[in-house]
């Protein structure tokens, strides 16, 4: 195996996904696991279901257990990786899953997170324009946040085709793991299963700034976004309904075109065929956006849908995608294209 | 006990839950309970939540059967209304569960249900301004569907009080007992568990009319709908997440005092005190419908949200409500006001 | 109302259950509710499907809160309700939810709860054998366990007539509400849903020993338990599979001869015509039991089930029905026999 | 690749997770995939999931379609195998994975399938004792029951060692894919969401002979077996509760040397640390199998518990595993030993 690789934050949902894919990843060999509180457990009492690494125990995140590796994930509470990032130095690749480096903007940073800005870093969203030259030989990658990736890939064709007005609408229904295994009474089993729930309504939640400048890139102007994100029974997966007055004029066939042109040749990205809407079981485990998009011709709106799994293509299967472009390696290399269902 | 009452599509959803909120009514006596190819089979193993029916048997829904009660509720498929209205006679109330009778445009009706209108009944949405009077005394009710409920309390207040756009978004979140029970490969268990899906999407869903009717009416202009309904792995409830545009200088208090004046008195509807959102949970088994409101001021938006159980306030609390209204009885006669949860 | 009943632990989910069926009592009205570090919220952010309950505000459980009732309810940790009993003095109806004084054996409660043992009081399961008589009149109720009801109900009969041999193996599901509201990792959302885990396998779980002393009792000679529970992913219910070695000659005649002369005038629990099977769906928020057995005679062991709702029958449900019995008032009062579904 | 495989019923869950897992097969090149009702459907229709396979067009079930394989899966409904097998041809590798050719007496499978007996092919459990000889070069092999599999990885290391009685006691919570994707009412999302339910009871379910037959032929006794199923609110994986009266003088270390000397070198099944109990979680989209048994001294009975995925292991999986044994390939090649979590 040609590269070595950590993941700090290991017993939790991201740094658990991105071992997952990685036992499975030809090329990479793993390296040192660590944690926090649970540094000195096995990682087959925290992480069950990744047998062949049940004897591995978890080390403490420093400077010294993460050296020596090619590529390091950072698993890691907001505000966190800036500092761990220094001390890995400028040749270790290091992708964030966390939220540090993907805003542009400083003043959107400290008015959602609270805290100074880190800087920016080459965001690991491949299916954007540009982003795979930027990606390519990168040193740091901020893998995008769940929601903003199924949202964006959602609607970004339609605003770089110049099909809709600059006011979206997103409504994402989003499993639990998505909230992170620090338990909260109102992640309890008893609690979620039988219910949905909204949160972060009003334009409050961090991920309204990251979809906002997703979207106002590629439209070449400022897109407004409501964003609603709610919690529904199931562990696994986010659909993101999404919506935007279409402009005046604009066609079916014009709609659709765009999409076909933007996710044609994309190799996790996949436009259904029309008349079949994605649902997030069709995704499960695997690093596949399933999107749809339909012309209301009534309402005038563009309504389209995608589902991903918020822990693959949501997080650690778009962190792998990136890792493979910044190495050099081919992009689906030991990503999954095969969701696990029922 | 005051009346009598037949349920015809014992065996369904709906039926059933007519029955169970009709068992804990003081003034309603249950007598036929009827059903199409079930008839013959005890209740006991149709509906065997209902224990207190366990040993009633389902008869044949015929003029003969349904004849001799004062109140009849109709489960019946699309269509089957009328026939059966006609022969019970004008002085039986008539309560359709169905959707026979919600549409005054017979436009609407005839392109999203594919067949003759019926006509148009009193819409039983007792909240709705004016609707109260026209229920009192009425001996037809078309029950809303449960999409309209949810969607309509969540955003007519704000449409009453002239404080939002012309354009109105609706996702809504569903569980699978709004499908009805007649068993249906996408609603397998395992197809539902783990997954939320969309259907419907793009305007065509049957109840987008009746939501479009309902704003419409109370705003005094046409509203237009972009509704899209999601399927989530549970039995019950719905989560309307709704959002129009905010008419300019439009503010966050005048908001909150036309919620407040439109539900401060209403039994059933209950604006959440400020930064408490409704989940589904809270509603199930009771006829409550929760609903909280805010303002966007970056995107420009009122976003309005409600939690209803689809069966009961969506559908028989709803019917059961409307129903005390036209038999003179107090409005809250009989009807949950506590939830089942966790 | 003749009663005032306070409810110390009112934010927990028994405290809860206990909230939501005194609601419904025609002769219970609520007083003090009261919470440990909860104390001071309004019960609408705690428990919001008690809509009537939601702007009650927590009060400490102090021996002045809870002074001045009829009855109390204790939903607190084990090992606090004696002396909480206590201050309150013997006129009170004190009605314990918790386990310090469901065991005879002061021995099996020191092995299993590790801390000395309280004292014995009367058992709130009224189907057994001669618990009616003592539980008229008492002033003390020890609400039996959840487990411990589910699997007495489904076998006591076979027990008490003498058909089976004395070593019984009991496997349970219950749904995860049974934990509790504390939030612990393993209880999360993401971790049950989709899962079924055992736990306290081998004898070790707090129930065996309750168990045991129900079935050693109706025996009249120590019957042996193997008791396996298991958590599944649903929020509410039990299902308790029963099962002993049938004594030489026991015939399935005399099985269900046993069983419905056992619950054959019991309000709340339903022996099910042959071949019908509880599931935990068609008792949920009942106060009901549903009860089937068959005799294998291959493997020439008696199995029988049993179905609940562990926090009505199981716990609250159990508790109002002997508090009935207690006052003096109809034992079916105010309770549930209709569950929710589906 | 070295070999071309068939499926035949690809569009069930059965051959569904054998698609899945041939996907990742180095060494296997998915040809035929054939249908009942079906045939003429895209798979991207019917297997949403399975995204490389989306274009194929599922083929009628016929002698032509399923020629010039190396294998064919069959995933039949039970009693059409046989005549598929003859016109394959005696050279080509036929898994079933029916329950056609698991039994070995006649009498049974008439008894339990109500049809003449086809016969009997080597048995996919590797595991078991001088079953990989059996296995390796065969060119039929009967894919064991889900049930069967993990009830007999539970107990047949303790039967083999001699250390329990001849009378076991099975208790398991079985996903819905279990039951197929046949839709049924009981099998509906709103149905089995929040209930678990007991089916089968009384030694009448189709798996009760197979287990029994595993356990003796372990065993070199008869073994009585009482099974029940359950059906648990969850798509996927078993959990199987299993005990039996210890034989007089049997110690805890004497049960967990039989585990580890069964279960020491196996690449599947894995006993776990003492104390750590399986959860299905664990082993979802995985073939492993997990394993923990203790000795309940005060019951005198030894409880053992698996989880598997009842598609993988118990079905698919098992048979990619058997298949690679008879084709002579590396046991594991192919299959995953990483679960999906959470």
């Amino acid at each position: 195996m040609a590269f070595r690789a950590a993941v700090a934050g290991a017993s939790g949902y991201a740094g658990g996904e991105v071992l997952r894919l990685l036992l499975a990843h030809p090329e990479i060999e793993i390296g040192a696991l660590t944690g926090g509180s649970n540094a000195g457990t096995r990682l087959g009492e925290l992480q069950p279901h990744l047998r062949p690494l049940a004897d591995r125990v978890l080390e403490p995140t420093t400077s010294e257990t993460l050296a020596g590796h090619d590529v390091v994930f950072l698993g890691l509470p907001h505000g966190q990786s800036a500092a761990v990032a220094e001390q890995l130095g400028p040749d270790v690749l290091v992708v964030d899953c966390g939220a540090d480096f993907r805003l542009h903007d400083a003043a959107d940073w400290e008015k959602f997170y609270g805290s100074p800005h880190a800087g920016t870093w080459p965001y690991g969203l491949p299916e954007l324009p540009g982003h795979r030259a930027a990606l390519k030989g990168s040193k740091r990658i901020a893998v995008p946040g769940c929601y903003p990736t199924a949202s964006t890939l959602a609607l970004f064709p339609a605003y770089a085709a110049g099909l809709v007005e600059d006011e979206a609408v997103v409504v994402a229904a989003s499993g639990t793991s998505g909230a992170g295994k620090a338990p909260k009474p109102h992640l309890l089993g008893s609690e979620v299963m039988g219910s949905v729930s909204p949160y972060g309504v009003g334009g409050v939640h961090r991920h309204t700034p990251e979809i906002t400048q997703n979207l106002s890139a590629v439209a070449g102007e400022r897109v407004s976004v409501s964003f609603t994100p709610t919690l529904v029974p199931m562990a696994r997966g986010i659909l993101a309904t999404c919506s935007a007055k279409a402009k005046p004029g604009v066609t079916a066939e014009q709609l659709r075109a765009a999409y076909e042109s933007a996710y044609g040749s994309e190799p996790f990205v996949h436009l259904l065929p029309e008349g079949q809407w994605p649902a997030t079981a069709s995704v499960l485990g695997s690093n596949n956006a399933l999107v749809q998009v339909v012309l209301d011709e009534t309402a005038g709106r563009v309504v389209a849908i995608s589902a991903i799994d918020n822990l693959t293509k949501g997080t650690a299967g778009g962190a792998v995608q990136s890792m493979n472009i910044a190495l050099g390696l081919p992009e689906e290399l030991g990503l999954p294209q095969t969701g696990v269902a029922p």
